[in-house]
């Protein structure tokens, strides 16, 4: 996977159990998109604007996460379709490289003024296609 | 669906869009599944310590959620299995019955000392069939 | 004190010692100081546009909160500036009356588009008074 | 200051008026606190089970926070007392050196079995000053 971003952990994050609370998976994850974004389509897209939504979560939890663990979360396209793509990510623990849980998440183009979705602009989607290394027909085809 | 759980939002749970982040609706399931839980299994068969952890989520979004909503989490548990059961949430404005978005959550029977996991006890399947108004079997075969 | 407001604790609002984390509190206070601004001023009087910022934040913490705790936030004004008002609010358990933290905040009227702090309205002053049941005078004395 | 820390903000941190939240910042604040007992007063003086508790919070809110700011909490002991100490924190613009807010915290040597106060071991203060250049006594005169 080439996108990896190091994660820096609260205190508040944790629960009673003493497990990194399975609510903030999804801040964590939403830190990595973000940067991934920033990182695959650059500023100059105004993705921000135009806007994506999330339509689906599905996330599975392997191991907790503990306060003291130094995390990465790793992000890729894993699949491009007309109006929408989907993000895969997980949360490695930097020095073994165990997986503690991984997350799909589709979003979706969505204009906020008119609230109507719309097709992914074709320069969106070779950008990712080419942040990934891959072609966009090859991530058209992919679950 | 049996069990209703009014939702207390806070400013800190709104994002730069004017829109409950999305991290925030796993935070509010959690507190309705606590409430089912207690409902449905009482105090006394200590579930907590014996503890159940989450597998899998599964969310869709539907339409965002705002600060000035009042907000319903219905739950139900939807399959019961051997070692594991799945809840069904979803997010109701009060009023108009608008969905805005809904959570499959699949819990496992978890021994924190043994690190195992084991059986649901006969007793839980049993409180949560009842409490559902159905039984054990029709709650095996579902999805 | 006039206003109280009841509050929802959240699982994900305990830390690993058992206690509700001293960051939360003040996303308690918060959401109570939204209720009272709202119920003294009206939503008449755009007081969200004009913005009120904080200034400063003062919190002494008594005794800790639990996820099981049925509390109330209760809000006041206690003191009226030219500028700037102080609220006084503290959280306390709904049976016993056990007060378990309390905390003061200065907020100051601030024009989001100039950058610049301005007088408080004497509507604005007036309705926070009278909401009091004192006079503007009598709260422009305290501290 | 001899201690700081670099901040990693997430996109939740951020409310309505794209600010990062008040509230937020006791978490970030708090995040320092950890590092800084860590590195002041080492892994071996189980400080943690004997536990320090916030008794007060003195912040001041100078410049609203945004997503994209470069930030690092900067963190001092400025007062030793007998059973309590004194923090003082501030968040600063790595680039720019801009001070956004600043903190005081009261955190006192609490012991969670007898739910009773205890004095400062002098192992502590004596480390504390250590790590800040300055001699215990020079500690306890300060406000």
């Amino acid at each position: 996977m080439k996108h990896t971003y190091p994660i820096q952990l609260r205190f508040s994050d944790v629960d009673q159990l003493g497990h990194v609370n399975n609510s903030v998976y999804f801040s964590l994850y939403d830190l990595a998109k973000t940067a991934y974004l920033t990182a695959a389509l650059g500023d100059g897209m105004d993705y921000r604007h135009s806007s994506l939504v999330i339509a689906n979560i599905n996330a599975n939890f392997f191991v907790p996460v503990y306060f003291t663990d130094q995390l990465d979360i790793q992000t890729a396209v894993v699949r491009l379709g007309h109006k929408s793509f989907t993000l895969y990510q997980r949360a490695v623990v930097r020095d073994t490289g165990l997986i503690k849980c991984e997350c799909r998440t589709v979003m979706v183009a969505f204009d906020v003024k008119t609230q109507q979705s719309f097709p992914l602009p074709d320069a969106w989607r070779e950008a990712l296609a080419r942040f990934e290394g891959r072609t966009v027909e090859e991530l058209e085809g992919e679950l």
